[in-house]
C-alpha cells in the first residue's frame, strides 16, 4: 500500500553499515563456532532461491484482480495455502468479517456554466494484457468514503493539508459549502478529506498530477512506466491515523461473532464523499476554476494556468456504495521451532491489491514465499530451526491493514508473550535497500545487508545505501555517511501491515524493500500488472531475489541466535537524535514565532505584499514558552548508561553450558522491552500505544519519533506537552528498568 | 533591453537604507542651509510631474513599431528632438552607421519523418490594438545571427549554458553537427549559441518554456500578462560580453568615414545560425526527441516528457539577413551648467524598441522626459543648475548598445574629463525600486530612495525594499537589512546603456527602475504594446512618476551639491565583501573538488548512479591550489584605511569662503578616482577595462565583481588567477593613492 514516492523519502532517510565483509567472522547474537555454522546455513538457503521460480509465482498471482471479497482472491488464498503445505508448513487460513465497501454509484460531471462527464475509467491496452479484465477489476474509487450526492463550486487546496489552508485563508479563499480539488500525495490520502472535512468542505476530490507521476516524470505507459493522464490511483480514504484495520471493531478482532459498532459510529470513515480521478477528469476542473493564481508550488504539469478558484465551475459529485461485510483471509503458516517454539519470529506480507497488484503486493509475497520455499526444503532435508517460523500473507491491507490488525487484535495476548520480531514487506522494486524499524535491530539489519551483494553492482546492498548517503543533501546525513559505524534504519510510520504489531503491541518490528531505480506509474491502478512489473520494475527478478536473502538472513538469524541480537546502544543513541530534535524544534519554532509576529506586527508583511493582489499576512502565533525537557533528557541519560553497561554485559556472555529456559528467560526480557514503551494511547487516538513511533496525525504514512511530546509542539498545546513529556520520560523509565533485569539475569548466567 | 527575470534576480540582489525621513535634514553634499534650499528645489521639480503627460507620451511614442531604422523611430526621434528642444534644452542628434542585421528568409520546418513548418510569427490580437501592424514588425528573429541553412538532429540543452554541456556529456550526447534547442532565460541569450558552437553544434534555436513566461506563471495575452504559446521574445545573439557596440567598430565610434571591420573579422557576430520561436513551434520538436529524459531541473511545463534527444526528427533552418548599414540616430540634449558648465551629469534611456516597446524602453524613457520637462520649466522661470545636465535618447540599444556605446567610443577623452556620473534608465514597472551601480553612490542612492514615497503603501521606496530582504532566504542579507545603515547596492554586469559609460571608461555609474509586481510576458514581442503596459504594467503611470522622482533627485543632488556626495567607505565595505567572496570561492572550490574527486575515485557515483541509465560519473576535476590572496587583502586594508581617513577630511569639509576652481579641482579628482579602477583589458576582452565590474563571460547580463580573478578561478586557470591578482591589486592602490590626493587637496581647502 506504501506508495513509491513514500519509499524514496524513506530511502533519503535511511542508511547502511561500512563493515568490511571480512569482519564478519562474529555474527552478532553467534559466537564463533556458530556464526561459521550460521553463515554455512545462509548460504545453504540462498541455494535455493531461483529467480523462475519467482516470476511463475509471480504471474500466476497477478493473473486476474484479487482484492478484498474477489473470487481471485480467494483462489489465490487457496493457492498460498497449498504451497505452504507443500513446503511442509503448518497452515491455515483465519478469516475476519470487516467492514469493506465497494462502489455502486459513481458519477461526476461539471454542470455549469458547460456539461463534461467524468470518465472515471482507466482504457484497455494491447500492451498490457491484464488491463481487460473489466468485469473483475474495482472501480477508480476511495474505500471509506461515505455516500454522497452534493453539488457545489470547487476550490484546489494543492495536497490538502493544513498549511495548504493556510495560504488559501491568506487568500480569503473559504472552503465551506465547497467541493475541493486535491493533488494526490504528501500525505496519506485519507488525511485529504479529513481536513478538508475540518474546513468545511462538503466533498473531495484527489487527482494524479502529471507533475508527481506522469508524463513530467517520464514516457507514459505502455511506451514508459508513468501514470497515463487518464490513470487513476484508488485508495483508501479511512482515517488510519485513528486506528488502523475494520472501522466497526477497533481494538479486538473483527471475529463472526464480535460486537461491531454502525457505521455511523465508526470514526475512521470519512464525513464528506471522496472520489479520486485522473488527470484528464481533473483538467476541464482545474482549467476553469477563477479567483486568484495558485502560489507556484502548487502548480503542477498541466498545460493551463492553475488557479485557486472558486468560480462559475459548479461539479456534481455522488457517490453510494455497497457496505456489506466481506470476509478477509489471513494465510498463517507456522514452522515450529525445535528448541524455542514459544518464540516466534514472523514475516508477513500481504496478497489482497486493488486489482491485479503485481508490484503492490506481490512483489514483496512472491519473494516471502520463495523465503519459505527455502526453508521449508532445509526443513524437509531435516533441518528444523530453534524458534518457531510465522509466515503470514494477509488479507485487506489495501483498505487501511485490515487483516493484520484483526489477527494482531485478535491475538494480542498471546503475541506480547512470544512474538520476538515481527518483519513485513510489502511492494519490491530495483535499487536501494531500504529498512525501517525497532532500533534495537539496527545492528542486526546492518549486518545482514553487509551480506548480501547487490545484483547490479556487486557490492553489499549496504555498502549501495552508505553511498548513495554520501550524495545526501543534508550535511548531517552525509558526516554519518562517511563517519557513523552503523548507518541508521528510519523510524516507522504507517503505510503496511507493521503497524499493528509495533505500535498497538510493542512488537519489535522492521519493514524492508527495495526501490529507487524501478519506476512509478503503476501505483493502485489496473496497470500494476504482470507486464508492466516485468518491464519497468525488476525484470529479471534479482531484486525479488535479493530481498528474499535480506528477509531470510534476518528470520534466520533471529530464529537461531542463541542470545537475540538486540542492541540497546542503538536504540539509546537514536533516542538521542529525537531529543536533540524536539528541543530544536521548540527553539526553532520559538525563534520564528518572535521574529515572523514581528514581522507582522512592524507591518512588513504589508509593506512587501502586492496591494493589488489582496493576499493578507499570516496570523499571528501564539508564542512558544520555554518547555521543560529535563524529565525527557532525565530518562534519555539513564537510557544512555544503562544501555551501555548493560551491552557490555550482554556482550560478553556465551550461552556453552546455560540451560536453555535461563537463556528463554534472559531473551524473553530482552524481546519484551520494546513493550515498555507503550503507555496509554496517544492523545486523541488510545489506539496508538507506542510512545517512540507513531504515525504523524496529519501525514498519515509519515512517522512522528516521540510523537506525544513532537506532535503537542508542533500543534502548540502546552499544556500537552508537559502531560507527554511526562508520558514519553516514564516509558524511557521503565524501558532503562528493564534493562537493568535484562543485565541482572544476565550476570546470573555467567 | 533586461529581461524582466534578470530585473527581479536584481530587486533581490538590492537593498535600502532605514533612516527616518527626520534624519535627513542634512543632505550629502549640502550643508544645513543648502539641505534645505535643495529640498525645496525638489519639491519644486515634483510638483510639475503629471501622471497624464506621461501617459500620453507613452502613448504617441507606442503608437507604431520603431526599432532601429524605421520609419517611425526617425519619427520619435524628431518628437524628441521637438520637445526637448521645446523645454529649453540645446538638443542635437548624433547619427552613426551600424550593422543591424535584419531578416529576409527566415524558414524552420520538421523535415522527418513527419513535416511540420513553424509558423514563426505572433497573431493579431482584437484586444491588442497595435498587434495588426503587421507590415511595419520586424520578424521574430535574434540579430546577429549568420546567414545560414542546415539540415540536422536535435538535442535538447536546457538554457545552453557550459553546465548543461557537462551533464549531455554525461548521458553520452554529443552535440556536434546537430541542432541545439535551448531554452531563454539563465543568461544573456548570446551566450547560447556561442557555448553551443563551442560545442560543435551547427545551429541553435531558443525557445520560450511556459514554465519561465507562459501559463505555468499566469494567465496569458490577452486573458492575463503572459506569453502566448505562440508568443516569441527577439533579441540581440551578440557576443556581447565579448564586446558590445557596432561589430565593425570596436573601440571607437562608427561615424560615417569610420574604418570598418569586414563582417567576417566581426568576432562579435554569431558562428552558427540562432533562431527564436515560440513553445507553440518548439513543441512538435521537443516532443518527438528520443534519448534519455531530461534532467528535471531542465523539465519546462509543457504537456510532454522532456527528452534529450536526438531521434529520427531533423530540422531544417534557413536564414538569410540584409547586412547593409543602418542609421542610428541618439539624442542628445543640453542643459548647461551655471557654476561647472564642465562637470556634466548625464541621463539616459534608449528610445529604440523590438516592435512597439511600450515597456522596454518607453516606459523608462517617458519617465527620463517627464523629468527632463519639469527641470525644463524650473530653468524656464529662471533656475539653472550648477552643472551641466546632459539627457540622451539612445537609438540601436536593442541589438547591443550600439547608440550609447558608439557615442562613448566617440567622445571618450571629453567624458573622461568632464562626465559625473551617467544614470541609465530602462523598461520601468510597478514595485520595488531597484538601483545598481559604482558602490561610492550607495549613500546618495540610499538617501534619495529615503526621500520618495511609494505611491502604493505610502513608506519610502528605501523602507519597501529593506522590508523585503527581511524575507530573504539569504540569512545574511536578512540581518543586513536589519542592521546595516544603508543597504547594498547592486553591482552592474550588462544588459542596458550604462555598460560602456563604467566598463569601458570607468564613469561612475547607476541604473534605476522598479519592478516585481509588473507582469511579465510581453518581453521583446509585439505585445509589448501600449494596451498591455495600461492593463499589466503601471496602469495609473504612478511608478512613472516615482522614477521620475527618483532620478530626478539623483541628478539634481548631483547637480546641485556643492562638494561631490561619492562615499569612499561604502565602495570600501562592498570591495571587502567582494574580496571575502573571491577568497570564499576558491576554498568551496577546493573542498568540493577534493571531496567530488574522492567520490568519483572511490567508485562512490557508480555505486549510485542506475547502471541501465549509462550515466557516467563526472570527470576527475583539476584540483584547486593554494592562491596567494595576499596583494589583494594587503590592497583591500590600504583602502578601507585611506578611504576612512579621506571620508573624515571630506565630511568636515565646507564650501563657504572656497573659490569655485578650488571645489572643481577636488571634485574632479572625486568623480575620477573611478578611472583608477580601470586598467588593460581583461584577458580576452581588452574592451573590457574595469576591473571591479563586468558582466561575466559566461553570463552576459549577471555580474562578476573583480571579474578578472573570479572568472580565472571559475575557469579554473591558476596562472591568470595571479596575474589578475596582480592588476586587480594595482588598481585597488591607484584608487588609494587618488584617495590621498583628494585628502591632501580636501585639506589644503579647509
Amino acid at each position: 500500500m506504501k506508495s513509491s514516492l513514500i519509499q524514496l523519502s524513506i530511502i533519503l532517510l535511511f542508511s547502511f553499515i561500512y563493515i568490511p565483509v571480512m569482519t564478519q567472522d562474529k555474527i552478532s547474537g553467534f559466537d564463533r563456532d556458530a556464526s561459521q555454522k550460521q553463515k554455512a546455513l545462509e548460504e545453504k538457503f540462498d541455494s535455493h532461491l531461483n529467480n523462475d521460480s519467482l516470476r511463475a509465482r509471480l504471474k500466476i498471482l497477478s493473473a486476474r484482480p484479487h482484492h478484498v471479497g474477489s473470487e481471485y482472491g480467494r483462489m489465490n488464498v487457496d493457492y498460498i495455502v497449498s504451497r505452504f503445505n507443500a513446503w511442509g508448513f503448518e497452515t491455515n487460513v483465519e478469516t475476519y468479517y470487516v467492514l469493506f465497501p465497494t462502489p455502486e454509484i459513481l458519477e461526476l460531471e461539471v454542470v455549469s456554466p458547460v456539461h463534461y462527464k467524468a470518465k472515471l475509467k482507466e482504457p484497455v491496452l494491447p500492451e498490457d494484457g491484464t488491463s481487460d479484465q473489466t468485469d473483475e477489476q474495482l472501480p477508480s474509487y476511495n474505500a471509506y468514503s461515505i455516500d454522497g450526492d452534493v453539488t457545489a463550486e470547487v476550490v484546489f487546496v494543492n495536497y490538502g493539508l493544513p498549511a495548504d489552508y493556510d495560504e488559501l485563508e491568506r487568500r480569503g479563499i473559504d472552503v465551506a459549502g465547497k467541493i475541493v480539488l486535491a493533488k494526490y500525495y504528501g500525505s496519506w490520502r485519507g488525511i485529504k478529506p479529513k481536513v478538508a472535512f475540518e474546513h468545511g468542505a462538503i466533498g473531495c476530490l484527489i487527482y494524479t498530477d502529471p507533475k508527481d507521476d506522469g508524463y513530467f516524470q517520464g514516457d507514459v505507459y505502455p511506451k514508459g512506466a508513468f501514470k497515463r493522464a487518464d490513470g487513476v490511483q484508488r485508495g483508501s480514504v479511512m482515517d488510519m491515523p485513528y486506528y488502523p484495520g475494520d472501522p466497526l471493531t477497533p481494538g479486538y478482532g473483527a471475529t463472526k461473532k464480535a460486537k461491531r459498532l454502525t457505521k455511523e459510529e465508526a470514526k475512521t470513515i470519512t464525513k464528506i464523499p471522496v472520489l479520486p480521478i485522473s488527470a484528464e477528469d481533473a483538467l476541464p476542473i482545474l482549467a476553469s476554476l477563477e479567483g486568484p493564481v495558485a502560489p507556484e508550488s502548487w502548480r503542477g504539469a498541466l498545460p493551463i494556468t492553475y488557479h485557486l478558484g472558486p468560480g462559475k465551475t459548479k461539479v456534481h459529485l455522488k457517490l453510494k456504495f455497497n457496505w456489506d461485510l466481506k470476509e478477509a483471509y489471513n494465510v498463517i503458516a507456522i514452522l515450529k521451532g525445535s528448541q524455542y517454539p514459544d518464540e516466534w519470529i514472523m514475516r508477513g506480507n500481504h496478497h489482497d491489491a486493488w486489482v491485479n497488484g503485481a508490484h503492490d503486493p506481490l512483489s514483496g509475497l512472491i519473494a516471502l514465499m520463495e523465503e519459505a520455499r527455502s526453508i521449508g526444503k532445509m526443513a524437509i532435508q531435516g533441518w528444523r530451526p530453534k524458534r518457531t517460523l510465522v509466515y503470514a500473507a494477509w488479507d485487506a491491507e489495501e483498505p487501511g491493514l485490515i487483516g493484520s490488525t484483526e489477527w494482531v487484535e485478535d491475538h494480542q495476548d498471546e503475541l506480547k508473550e512470544k512474538l520476538v520480531v515481527y518483519i513485513n514487506t510489502d511492494g519490491n522494486g530495483r535499487g536501494f535497500l531500504y529498512a525501517g524499524g525497532s532500533h534495537t535491530l539496527e545492528q542486526l539489519v546492518n549486518e545482514v545487508a553487509e551480506a548480501v551483494p547487490d545484483p547490479q553492482i556487486g557490492i553489499s546492498v549496504a555498502e549501495r545505501v552508505r553511498a548513495l548517503r554520501l550524495f545526501s543533501k543534508n550535511p548531517v546525513e552525509r558526516e554519518e555517511a562517511e563517519a557513523r559505524k552503523n548507518l541508521r534504519i528510519s523510524p516507522l510510520g504507517s503505510g503496511s501491515d507493521y503497524s499493528p504489531f509495533l505500535q498497538h503491541l510493542g512488537i519489535p518490528s522492521l519493514n524492508i524493500g527495495f526501490a529507487g531505480e524501478n519506476l512509478g506509474g503503476s501505483y493502485h491502478s489496473i496497470f500494476d500488472s504482470f507486464d508492466h512489473y516485468i518491464r519497468f520494475n525488476d525484470p529479471k527478478m534479482d531484486y525479488g531475489i535479493v530481498l528474499a536473502k535480506t528477509t531470510g538472513r534476518l528470520t534466520l538469524r533471529l530464529s537461531e541466535a542463541e542470545y537475540l541480537p538486540f542492541d540497546f546502544n542503538s536504540f539509546a543513541d537514536n533516542i538521542a537524535k529525537y531529543v536533540d530534535e524536539v528541543v530544536e524544534l521548540a527553539d526553532k519554532m520559538r525563534e520564528e514565532t518572535v521574529r515572523e509576529n514581528n514581522l507582522i506586527k512592524q507591518g512588513k508583511y504589508k509593506a512587501v505584499l502586492d496591494p493589488t493582489k489582496q493576499v493578507l499576512p499570516p496570523k499571528i502565533k501564539d508564542e512558544v514558552p520555554y518547555i521543560n525537557f529535563a524529565p525527557l533528557q532525565n530518562a534519555l541519560t539513564m537510557l544512555k548508561e544503562e544501555s551501555s553497561v548493560t551491552m557490555k554485559v550482554l556482550d560478553n556472555l556465551s550461552a556453552a553450558n546455560v540451560p536453555s529456559e535461563k537463556v528463554a528467560e534472559l531473551n524473553k526480557l530482552i524481546y519484551q522491552a520494546e513493550q515498555k514503551l507503550t503507555a496509554k494511547g496517544l492523545p486523541r487516538r488510545p489506539w496508538y500505544i507506542h510512545q517512540i513511533y507513531a504515525p504523524g496525525f496529519y501525514t498519515g504514512y509519515g512517522v512522528k519519533t516521540l510523537p506525544g511530546i513532537r506532535e503537542a509542539i508542533e500543534q502548540r498545546n502546552w499544556q500537552e506537552v508537559d502531560e507527554q513529556m511526562k508520558v514519553t520520560a516514564e516509558v524511557l523509565d521503565r524501558y532503562s528498568e528493564q534493562l537493568v533485569k535484562i543485565r541482572d539475569k544476565a550476570s546470573q548466567l555467567k
